[in-house]
């Protein structure tokens, strides 16, 4: 079974090397220095790796177990929630008046990379509370905040996302649940909610369901939407449990992967529930969560990818098979470790060089909310929300495609359940698909993202490439490996922004039927220039005779690969966008 | 659940405006006139969508049980197989003389995809069978061909190939299963083998094992292995079943999928086994059989692709969700479906794409073997050599690739089990690893088959390509859409073997690191090639005013979109070949 072994200085290289937290002008960013955010990250290392990431198999083979309306989650589940509701680990990042350590999000999503990659199934009860949090905080009344956020942020109680319906998942236009006015300033919720992860469980007291659902009088489609809070029980004015609430649980699904976490079918039956937010204004509240959450899923993405890479390193330093075609590297064996072979380095190192890349653009983008909030960064803001559906959608496409390579590395050894490995493939799937199926981040970052205050965003974002470039252009070391195949992806990239727009309002469909690529494009570009970065402040390291030389070598190797390997896909994706829409739309619907 | 229908008129188009059978000067092919292979392909297509389909689900619910030395298959296998049985076609192009219809084997092929397509798992029983008579027919003596191929031709009795043990797949020369002569001519067979497809089950009378095994003199490695013959029960005189041998199932696997097919740990001890072909010949033996399996798995691909596409395409057409971007497509209705969006069109026409020029390429080949079997050419059978790596792996990779792109249609609907598109992508995976993982294959490609015969068939293959592109330079209908990027393409694969004779003997990493890329490449000039062919074929058919109109226009559609989305691939392989091997080497083992 595949241990876990948080990533540590990893991830201390791209807090204190790439993004210097602590010269940041980001208000708390100050703290964060190496012995710190090191002791932190140790701690909740030890966590994944010794308390989650065995429950992970558990959690596959066991699943959720619904006996009378009471869903029992996998052995071990409940102590586990408990050590981590006992470490305070949900309220690292969350305000300190709540109950909270107020530490910057760039600490919690690197923390959050490590529970995920320990146990994906089980992560997502504690991720899904992070983010309903997030929508108290931003559209919560103060009353509200009081009432629900210290047992959350405790989590003490859970929290949920209810925005599915049987017919309507991406088009919320067409949901059902009814929300009607009472007297008392309450609404009655009524409608079923499907694909609710952790919608029921036995980790915690209470469980706060987030609802989106129809109130008299908004207007049609998604204009008539508003959010409400329907607690599992109701809260007493003391902060003690009332009345069960008019909600239930009325089936769990049988899933590809992610088996640990309940994914629930939920049934609203006149059940309490209350504004958050502004009437009519359901769809705003939910971006606020989704926004976040997105992020949270495209992290879950590498999450996979890294757990999955370690499963397939062990497996390939032990696994005798072959020699290598330059002489034998293990002639006292029976054969030599399957690292030998350039085509098992090549996937070990599609893996390897995928984590660590995305790892550093997501802490980036963290980073970046800090500003945007804690700084009222507004260009920080733009950019984070230009980035978002390439986090959500490109992280998670090259995280399953990770996966299958660490799969394809065990043989036929990797298709057998009792490895492993294929969990990681299973689990890994579900973040293409949910939070928005990534053609729905592509169509988010095409058709509004791009032309975003009037298309500043994706300038910004070229002018913070141009700009590495220039300012390194004079680095011999950087220049053939790194700033030469980011200049060639960056132009490639252009060339389709400006082929959209060429296209633009007389043909729509030209940058609908291209966005997928362009998605993906802008995500190498993306990782390159993190590459790129990564690869000079692990120079500059070994220049200054710091840190361990051979993890700062083995960084460049690193991204020599990414550079040379990955980043040729931005010409095949340019290629495809300017064939343009008719390839696409040319065949009648009736002849497929 | 998802449907299964045949595709009848496109393999009937593939037969007939393609391959042009009947003018073929193959033995046999005179009589695969239009209605004839109609006729046939129309039953098998029945038993498939009537029979093999519906039971696909419930063979992956209830999987295979063992319960006292028995393997139990899922309910309904066994009337499933005995109507396959008594249908006669398994013997559809095996030898008369043996029982079977002495068909030829293209026509073989388009049988085999529609029982994959509709039950993978099911359709392994009988595929390890017919792999197994391949190696009789080859090797065995006259005698062994009397005794076994009438009931293995017939199904009475089924087979199966034992290579793998615990401790090694790839590397054979490892194993350890032992066979000691005895004096009357038999062996004794003494080992553990593991992954072994049908290894066990209840849907024939006798299971006749083929195993490789190390008998005494015959030097280290792979040079000491001969090939066996062991029946689970031994075979009397007169054809009668006699005394229980030395073989027992050890376990079945519980694997990601192929639930429905028994993969099972066999144990030897002390069996009763009959040499096959020469004395430490067993390595040339098994490559007879592994070649035609790897055909077809590398069918397994496209025939799970084509199965999980007709589902995709089904939902498309139902699911309701959004409007599409150049005004409502269904106004009445609450939405439009989901294939008005051209993101859902790019991923339909992915699959819809590749599973025609899949199926195209494979048939093509099997004409190639029909022509080496058949007439002893010699040069159809190098062809075959060459492209049977890149038949098998190519078409897996792409067959999984597509299967999840069907996934993704569905969103989170396709997550959950019970809708039955996560079965495709869980068997479509196992194709990529068994028969020889991917990785070997491109080996098998760049290491073995580009230098074959002193490179004669790879310089046929550009021969044909470049004929092809000559013979049609005139035709202003296809240069643009076609011939111009299979140019482009087929000079990238040229560039590539440049690349590796260039680096040749001084840098076998080079090539061993680019041959996965190498492999890509060569599938796509291959599919590049069959789609400008049938294009060409459809645009012949309508200007005579023959054939179903709307049908030969979405061929010419299908692959405008496979030349233009797919092909330009070429070039990022490229990219990726000419960084060489450092980017994959320079990494320490240590670093990793």
């Amino acid at each position: 079974m595949p241990s876990y072994t948080a990533p540590v200085k990893d991830m201390q290289f791209i807090l204190h090397n790439l993004l210097n937290v602590t010269a940041s002008d980001v208000p708390g960013y100050a703290d964060l220095d190496e012995s710190f955010t090191g002791a932190i990250l140790e701690e909740a290392g030890k966590l994944a790796g010794d308390v989650l990431a065995p429950l992970n198999r558990i959690g596959d083979i066991e699943g959720c177990r619904l006996e009378n309306g009471v869903v029992h989650t996998p052995k071990g589940f409940k102590a586990a929630f408990d050590a981590l509701r006992e470490g305070g680990w949900n309220g690292l990042d969350l305000p300190e008046e709540f109950g909270g350590q107020g530490l910057p999000y760039v600490l919690g999503m690197a923390v959050g990379e490590m529970f995920t990659s320990a146990n994906m199934g089980f992560s997502l009860y504690q991720g899904l509370t992070h983010g309903a949090i997030g929508a108290f905080l931003a559209h919560g009344s103060e009353d509200q905040k009081a009432t629900y956020l210290p047992k959350m942020v405790s989590m003490e109680w859970t929290g949920t996302m209810n925005l599915t319906e049987p017919h309507c998942g991406t088009d919320l236009g067409m949901l059902r649940t009814r929300a009607e006015p009472q007297e008392d300033g309450t609404y009655r919720i009524t409608g079923q909610k499907i694909f609710i992860s952790a919608g029921e469980h036995d980790l915690s007291e209470n469980i706060i369901h987030l609802v989106l659902a129809k109130a008299p009088g908004g207007g049609p489609g998604t204009k008539g939407i508003s959010l409400f809070i329907v607690p599992k029980f109701l809260v007493n004015p003391d902060g003690s449990l009332g009345a069960r609430n008019g909600v239930k649980v009325g089936n769990i699904e049988h899933k590809m992967g992610i088996h640990g976490n309940a994914t629930c079918v939920m049934n609203y039956d006149d059940a309490t529930g209350w504004l958050i937010g502004e009437l009519h204004g359901g769809m705003r509240a939910m971006f606020t969560m989704m926004n976040e959450e997105r992020i949270g899923v495209g992290m879950q993405g590498y999450a996979q990818a890294e757990a999955a890479y370690q499963a397939s390193l062990a497996y390939a330093r032990e696994r005798l098979q072959g020699r290598a075609v330059t002489g034998a590297a293990n002639p006292e064996g029976p054969a030599d470790p399957l690292i030998v072979h350039p085509d098992i380095r090549r996937m070990l190192l599609e893996q390897k060089s995928f984590a660590e890349g995305a790892r550093a653009f997501t802490l980036w983008a963290a980073q970046m909310i800090d500003r945007s909030h804690r700084m009222d960064d507004a260009e920080a803001e733009g950019l984070v929300s230009l980035l978002t559906p390439v986090i959500k959608g490109f992280l998670t496409d090259k995280g399953f495609d990770a996966a299958v390579a660490a799969q394809q590395i065990y043989g036929g050894h990797g298709y057998i359940e009792e490895q492993g490995i294929s969990q990681f493939v299973r689990d890994a799937r579900i973040a293409q698909i949910y939070e928005g199926a990534n053609g729905i981040q592509a169509l988010d970052l095409v058709g509004r993202k791009l032309a975003a205050g009037g298309g500043k965003y994706i300038m910004a974002f070229f002018d913070m490439v141009k700009a590495f470039i220039k300012e390194n252009e004079g680095d011999a070391a950087l220049k053939e490996g790194f700033l030469d195949p980011l200049k060639k992806a960056s132009k490639d990239l252009q060339a389709a922004g400006m082929f959209f727009m060429a296209q633009g309002m007389k043909n729509p469909n030209a940058a609908l039927s291209g966005a997928y690529d362009f998605m993906h494009m802008m995500g190498h570009v993306c990782l390159g220039l993190m590459w790129a970065r990564m690869a000079r402040a692990a120079q500059a390291a070994l220049d200054a005779g710091e840190g361990d030389a051979e993890f700062l070598r083995a960084k460049i190797a690193t991204g020599r690969f990414y550079m040379a390997r990955q980043l040729p896909a931005t010409g095949m994706h340019l290629a495809r966008i300017e064939s343009g829409a008719d390839p696409v739309m040319a065949l009648d619907e009736a002849a497929f």
